[in-house]
């Protein structure tokens, strides 16, 4: 019995390490769709968002298959409960790629309006936070989490510039106005996996520093 | 103990539509703020929304502590995974309508740019989804889950149709740009706790019309 529980708990970790590089990767294509101005890429971001939507419904239903079956306790107990809540998140980071990708596809009806360097940093560091998060999961590390954390100030405030700089171009050029409305719309895109991303962390930290639950509240129940 | 856990169940739905209430009330309270310009209301939506905050918490502490101690099985355990994942977005509603609020304070700086119908039409559609898919949760109507699920079409098209106009509004008059900018971030924040409300719906679904789980992959563990 032991040693089976053991072999389900680490394949859920492989199955939510897998969802997290294919949420990874699909930010990483829509970004490449984007810089390569390449709709068929695009569209391809869209069709392999269905593999995170399904990966979410089979990490749920290992989840409660394992708390039904197992009765974990303690630490189990929250990474099990963790993992709902993470495979939500990376399914959400799905969602966000594809709409960097629609943004592509419009973008790519139009002349470049600058070369992109904010928008590829903005991603680069949303993908680092994706990969960490999942790590500090995996691997029980909540200082990475907390680094992860850290890290999102850097996204906002990319974004920030980013939308300050983009109004300026609209109020000098109203040709630009839907490119530059495009353009932000992937800034806030990344920026909200970075929020996902941000999310996960959070729900680390709480996993591996809270206090043990057993001991809260002992006069209830 | 059957009785005490009935209990705990019962205090765990009031929490849940306590959390609801609060969010509601913050989605209510930023579009206040808007609509009739009121900065110190919405600096309230953000000093209010702590309480959101510690109530995740509370909730996810409560239902880890009935998985450990009451080991549920069946309908109750599935009950229990979801109101963890629901009470996330219903954080995440809070801090769209805080979001709402910073754009509402933004707005109040230049002169109304034309009279408000839409957004608070959004507003009252993303309102009533949250109190139905709440209600869909705790009452176990799953009907109105879908219903709920539906509606968000409505509030995606009044999105896509403000857009679209403010976008003009923009191409025409360079000076409405930030506050074309500003009431497009409100619209698309209510989109999003449409989105939070439709994802609660769609777990609801699952949680009800999804097979028992015990009788999956019955060859497993």
């Amino acid at each position: 019995m032991e040693r089976h529980f053991d072999q389900e708990l680490s394949e859920l970790k492989e199955v939510l390490l897998r969802m997290a590089g294919l949420a990874e990767h699909g930010v990483a294509q829509s970004l490449k769709a984007l810089v390569q101005r390449d709709n068929s890429l695009a569209k391809k971001v869209d069709t392999d968002d269905v593999a995170l939507d399904r990966l979410e419904i089979e990490i749920d239903n290992r989840c409660i298959k394992l708390l039904a079956l197992r009765q974990p306790t303690a630490t189990d107990l929250r990474f099990i409960a963790m993992a709902m809540k993470i495979s939500s998140e990376l399914e959400r980071i799905g969602d966000q790629a594809v709409n960097i990708a629609h943004r592509a596809e419009e973008l790519s009806k139009e002349p470049l309006l600058k070369p992109l360097v904010d928008i590829p940093r903005m991603a680069e560091h949303a993908q680092g936070m994706i990969h960490d998060s999942l790590d500090a999961f995996v691997y029980q590390k909540p200082d990475l989490a907390r680094a992860v954390i850290r890290r999102d100030q850097q996204v906002d405030l990319l974004n920030s510039q980013l939308h300050r700089e983009l109004t300026s171009f609209m109020i000098e050029d109203p040709h630009t106005i839907t490119r530059c409305l495009n353009l932000m719309s992937v800034a806030h895109n990344l920026e909200r996996i970075a929020d996902h991303a941000t999310n996960i962390a959070e729900d680390i930290v709480y996993l591996y520093e809270a206090r043990d639950i057993r001991h809260q509240n002992e006069s209830a129940g």
